[in-house]
């Protein structure tokens, strides 16, 4: 027997529609890559996401459409987010700051017919066209007076003049609310970079978890700044809880540094914001070298990578602002875990309570997790064990796009490729990737434990410990050491320096010390350029 | 083309699988109707759900029965909420403050296969016993040793006894996430009650809407207290949103008195509690004649009808408790609307912030809404404006249960029933019930404004307004009034008291003086019947 409640889908122009309706005068304020501050409303980017989307369809655009972007975080690029999926066709968000023949792929993979593309990327875009001569234009997102003076883009043409020049009049199409509504690839270490294609179910619930108090806890007494980019997995989903509850919305732009940031924290009465670990460290050292304080900001969400919890501390302890680590994957929209205290943990001591705060956190309702070993076999939740994190959920990826039927998934559940502890509490913590982890007679070795305390040596500038072919035991860890420049540390200081600090059988079986070590783009170790370069190495342990 | 994400549907079974694996150990405490206190975890919740799922289908239960329940909130009656719907079955929470001959129509209208109930409504099921025949058995919400000593229950059953002999080995099933999952009846002032079937996908949407920041704000730091009883419209949610969040969960069973929710208060850490305004006078007199404090409690939550502002007042100045004015209705799930502030009320004077906090609040992002005058036209957002009152969401109604395809519905959307304003801001205010506004020549009078008017002349008891015929006008007010004992006020004195306080033409054009008005049985104006007795009622304009 059915239920007998109304059939609505779960529609992204819903969000927006009820932005306009009950916060039509709550602000977008854009920092522009022009360089001026531009002002809105939601009402107004309400009315011109409905004049790009008949903008769109005089330019032939149809559902399931991909419109690719190369841009930073403005309101233009909100207008495009609404537009493009509100429309019925697929907003995909391309990230810039990869490769260019990296972009090429993409934008062919995924046969984006239009691309929207902020000014200072003309160069880049230049570069593009004669790679991707499908694209049937370029849409340069300024007015005319900024348009690129350029030769090299065909078909080029001017956003805002675009949009102004079509209607307002436009009803937001209802369809079955599984329909594809986004799309963003994800570059890996190995081979091409696969697209994820979010719908605007996915995307709904997603941004309704994100919003509660135990995600980013966001209401409409809210000035949300959002320094992750709108091209890194819709900006943590952001853009949409910022609809959601309709709270201000502050788009940086392109200046991430510490000051133009300060500035717009200070302008804007910005509450909270959100990115990856090195931003907050850029904004740290400006406050701390100009002696400012924080007026408004009391949340700070860090993803990406694990926040030191020296910086934790300071945000705390200095300015009043809490640390919230959040944890999660292009493949998961991106939210899993968000790092939120429990009624139990109110009366901790602050010690109690920092060794909480620097685990990635609980999972969201909708999130299912757990860790399995190396058979697949559940582990217990005891914040001991560690294995292959697996996540499940309605906005967890099933397939990536034109995949041709090839899962990832095991048995029902994507294996997010890190290896994890989860507390007894609900606490996830990562310990490892699951490439690196290292497999030593049936057991697992964190490869990252060992390079944290390899680094701890006041002589090793980097260090990296990857898993080496042992005939009795598999693999056994192979320590890789920089030294400090004038420094000096010999392979037997390494290990007697290690000894006792971690278990016996974890202890690497040698020590090499090399000059370089390889990084992907994004400054993250390649462990896959060391494994293949140290294959054939002979512990002296074989 | 369809996103390509996880396929998952919203299972309410979901939620307490989320509460056990990452809140396994938070309490769930009652007050039982016993007398005694009951404490168990979300684990132990969760096992014993799965055990009764055992039971009831040993009982031979099948997908889409129904179960009902006569019951005040406490550990079992969570239990049967998951157990049932969990299963797939549907949970019938049946209201015991209704005259028994509507409960046996509503049994028998429901066709319930087991009633459930709490042992002290047992006289109340031995008058239903003989009128409900179809019932295959009853069972007490107790053990063996509370079973009601009685002849007159054919096939009674211990709720406890028959858990604890099934096993816990039980697998949720996972459906069609629109199945029906649970029936709450609602009986307004004319017919029978009609039936409201939600699915477990408007459940678990509603959930997380109540428990955002602009809800009812719930986290797992919470410790929540719902007053408002499990048989009415679900507790308002509150037991979804607390294994949602992982909130501890306070059940005071059925002593609503004051004294008894203080008691819980201050032993259970309690931070927010949910219920209508009569409990929170009660408790505010409790607190005001034995000079207590709250120790924990933050927010309480206030439905079912408007909080006099006097009440508000004094919880937040006196006891800094922050009282939040939500509305809503069985046909919603309940929640529409919340009222909490926005970014641009935060600087505003106490006065301004008291003038926002009287209304009902805005509609959470979920539920549309707009008023619309007699024709059906939509009206202004402008807080003046008043008109029937229109809603539509996901967890809003479509058609009553067995209703065999009569729609309430208007162009698709719910019509409330209410009249109200909503201002720019999104912040709607009830202004009267649609049957009751007085329709003058095209233009709508309040009856609810003249009745608080006529009610703040000290002569006056009581006082009605309806609209009764007029040549010229269609309708006209007509004021009933019950003088105070031993006071007086002729015709002539009460319009001119109320002459110059409102718009001319909506002053009585008739004032009557009665001994008594008629009341339903939740104590509200019958204007059904006072438009019946003046019928034919002769006005000295007409």
């Amino acid at each position: 027997m059915l239920g007998q409640m109304m059939h609505m889908p779960l529609m992204i122009s819903s969000l927006i529609k009820h932005a306009d309706a009950f916060h039509g005068d709550a602000e977008i304020v854009s920092r522009l890559p022009e360089g001026d501050i531009h002002r809105c409303t939601y009402s107004q980017a309400h009315r011109r996401s409905r004049q790009l989307a008949n903008a769109l369809s005089s330019l032939g655009v149809k559902t399931g459409d991909r419109i690719g972007t190369l841009a930073w975080n403005t309101h233009r690029h909100f207008e495009i987010y609404y537009g493009v999926s509100g429309m019925g066709a697929i907003c995909h968000t391309i990230n810039p700051r990869l490769f260019p023949e990296q972009i090429a792929y993409i934008v062919n993979h995924a046969e984006d017919s239009y691309i929207c593309f902020d000014i200072n990327f003309a160069a880049l875009v230049e570069g593009l066209v004669p790679h991707c001569p499908k694209v049937k234009g370029w849409i340069a997102m300024c007015g005319h007076a900024h348009l690129p003076k350029t030769d090299k883009i065909p078909n080029l043409l001017a956003y805002d003049d675009l949009v102004n020049s079509h209607s307002a009049e436009y009803e937001w199409p209802e369809f079955d609310e599984n329909t594809a509504s986004s799309l963003c690839y994800t570059s890996g270490t190995t081979g091409n970079p696969k697209g994820v294609l979010y719908s605007h179910r996915s995307t709904v619930l997603h941004a309704y978890a994100a919003a509660l108090p135990d995600g980013l806890n966001l209401s409409a007494r809210d000035s949300i700044l959002p320094v992750v980019p709108m091209f890194h997995v819709n900006a943590w989903g952001l853009p949409y809880s910022a609809a959601l509850t309709g709270a201000k919305l502050v788009m940086p732009g392109p200046q991430l540094d510490g000051a133009s940031l300060f500035e717009l924290f200070e302008s804007e009465s910005v509450t909270i914001s959100a990115g990856v670990p090195t931003v907050w460290l850029g904004l740290l050292q400006h406050l701390q070298t100009n002696k400012l304080k924080l007026s408004t900001v009391k949340t700070l969400v860090i993803g990406g990578s694990a926040a030191p919890p020296a910086m934790i501390k300071s945000f705390d302890e200095h300015f009043g602002v809490t640390v919230v680590h959040a944890w999660g994957m292009t493949e998961m929209s991106p939210l899993g875990t968000a790092n939120t205290f429990k009624h139990k943990h109110l009366q901790l001591a602050a010690a109690e309570k920092d060794s909480i705060r620097v685990k990635q956190g609980r999972p969201l309702y909708g999130v299912e997790m757990k860790i399995v070993d190396g058979g697949g076999k559940i582990l217990p939740n005891d914040g001991k064990a560690f294995g292959d994190l697996l996540v499940r959920g309605p906005w967890v990826l099933d397939t990536y796009f034109k995949s041709e039927g090839e899962s990832p998934l095991r048995d029902g559940w994507f294996p997010t490729g890190d290896v994890a502890t989860i507390d007894p509490d609900g606490y996830m913590q990562i310990t490892d990737r699951s490439k690196d982890v290292i497999k030593s007679g049936g057991e697992w070795i964190s490869s990252i434990d060992i390079e944290n305390l390899a680094m701890a040596h006041p002589a090793v500038m980097e260090a990296a410990v990857i898993g080496v072919a042992h005939p009795k035991w598999d693999e056994r860890p192979l320590l890789l050491v920089i030294r400090k420049k004038d420094m000096d540390v010999s392979r037997e200081e390494m290990l007697s320096f290690m000894n006792g600090k971690i278990a016996k059988w974890w202890l690497p079986d040698d020590v090499v010390f090399l000059e370089s070590l390889p990084h992907t783009a994004t400054g993250k170790l390649l462990k896959t350029k060391l494994r293949d370069q140290f294959r054939d190495y002979k512990l002296p342990t074989a």
